[in-house]
């Protein structure tokens, strides 16, 4: 059997009681390591689950899956994820090899960002479609995205912005020699996220947002030490949210008033929250 | 403190490990048992938690809130939803007032059917916002929702419809007698939905979607015996999913080749899956 289990979004005490019996069943254990982190080493995972838990990088899920799969037929392997295990494509990719192979699969659920920013106070069923924002470089600066906020904004709907990670990147000095040194760990804040969303803006200026754009920056979602805070995209832009991982809500113009009051418990500055929804939030 | 615990999908030990500890430290435990269902009787998860759980209905969640919250302040309480927390507006509100009254909460995540359903297949970030489906009656028949799955279809999305459940249902003979005796629960099954969608799109005549439609019908999702089929509305309407809970996909057509290749494999008829994707889905 090959178990795909969720670990929910802080540490290893956030895996089910389902999942972690699944874990202690396992003869060979797989920790998904690059589209998203948890908050604790792999190491303090291993110590918790009484497994040695064996990370594993994009290159070794897509290139050696059949690896990973070894036996599947006959003892259980568990491959971990952060968050939900169908967060991300890569798994849809393993659970189809699986299936070719004739391996039985189980998929353990968990809480993911994608139903724990309810925790903002927006409700999830007036959320349009998901972006991610990738961290620009000097020659690419891509704003595809741009079209898809602007779609959700013309139905009044929240947009979830999903912000890069860099994991296991190499310099281009290194990546050139061959050398498989590897800069740390990078994620992308809630601030650089609207420091790009403005740039677009400038560029293509079809008003898909503003600055005046109400936004709430969350940070460490489903963690102990949650940082939400809401306002404008240009109050925002400066304000601190502390360490990984972050992530942004543009708040859609069909807020009703529920929502309008819970997202106003965090707002940076109460006041022109106010007038702000009332001047372009009512309905 | 306040805990608001979410249970995730099907039964006692879907809870987290963190969640878990929660509970057995709490000298009450209410059990929000309105707007979804798990698949195991209260008294399972007193035995399993070594805790009363108290059931709370709509009535005292939302007139007895000040009970449920007494001495929060001093004590533990432990409020558990099925699924995630932020699935419905009502904890919401209970978390709004524990804060008026300066009573700490802290929310556990877990996974719920606005992320789980990413097990369809479907990328979660191609869906469009979340509709919900109620039972028509023979007075009130309500399709405010046909104008949402016709803006999610405009943009090529997926659109999630939740469906109608009836927990603690008083016929009208009781209620006018004043009789606290209650119906057994309903749960609206995918076909109900389909024979639902069809009459509104017959009077709407809009075509947000016709019988030719791609959808998914998805049964118990997250739990061992989970059931997905996808075919055409036509086709769904009369296969059988098995018992609850049911929750339907309207497909996009956004969708993109992996997302088809997955939800081919439990198409109710694989060929005409293949000419409907060619002819309306291809992009």
């Amino acid at each position: 059997m090959l178990y795909v289990i969720g670990l929910g979004l802080s540490d290893e005490k956030d895996i089910t009681v389902r999942g972690l019996e699944a874990v202690k069943s396992c003869e060979r254990v797989y920790l998904e390591a690059y589209t998203s982190i948890l908050m604790v080493d792999s190491s303090k995972l291993s110590e918790y689950y009484g497994k040695q838990v064996i990370v594993a990088d994009r290159e070794m899920v897509e290139s050696e899956s059949d690896a990973i799969l070894a036996d599947a037929d006959k003892i259980n392997v568990a491959f971990l994820v952060v968050g939900d295990p169908y967060g991300a494509t890569t798994h849809t990719d393993l659970v189809i090899r699986a299936r070719e192979l004739d391996i039985p699969v189980q998929v353990i659920h968990n809480a993911s960002i994608m139903n724990a920013i309810g925790a903002c106070g927006l409700q999830l069923y007036n959320f349009g479609q998901t972006i991610s924002i990738v961290f620009f470089t000097d020659t690419w600066r891509p704003d595809s995205f741009y079209d898809r906020i602007k779609e959700n904004r013309a139905l009044g709907l929240h947009t979830l912005c999903l912000l890069d990670i860099k994991v296991k990147e190499q310099s281009i000095e290194n990546l050139a020699r061959g050398r498989k040194i590897y800069e740390p760990p990078r994620y992308m804040t809630v601030n650089q996220a609207i420091e790009q969303l403005l740039e677009i803006e400038d560029n293509r200026g079809e008003k898909a947002y503003t600055g005046e754009t109400l936004a709430i920056g969350c940070a460490r979602v489903g963690q102990p030490h949650q940082t939400l805070i809401s306002g404008t995209l240009q109050q925002l832009v400066d304000a601190d949210f502390g360490g990984p991982l972050h992530s942004l809500v543009i708040v859609g113009n069909k807020m009703h008033e529920l929502e309008a009051e819970f997202v106003k418990d965090f707002a940076i500055d109460k006041t022109s929250f106010d007038e702000i929804v009332k001047r372009d939030y009512s309905l």
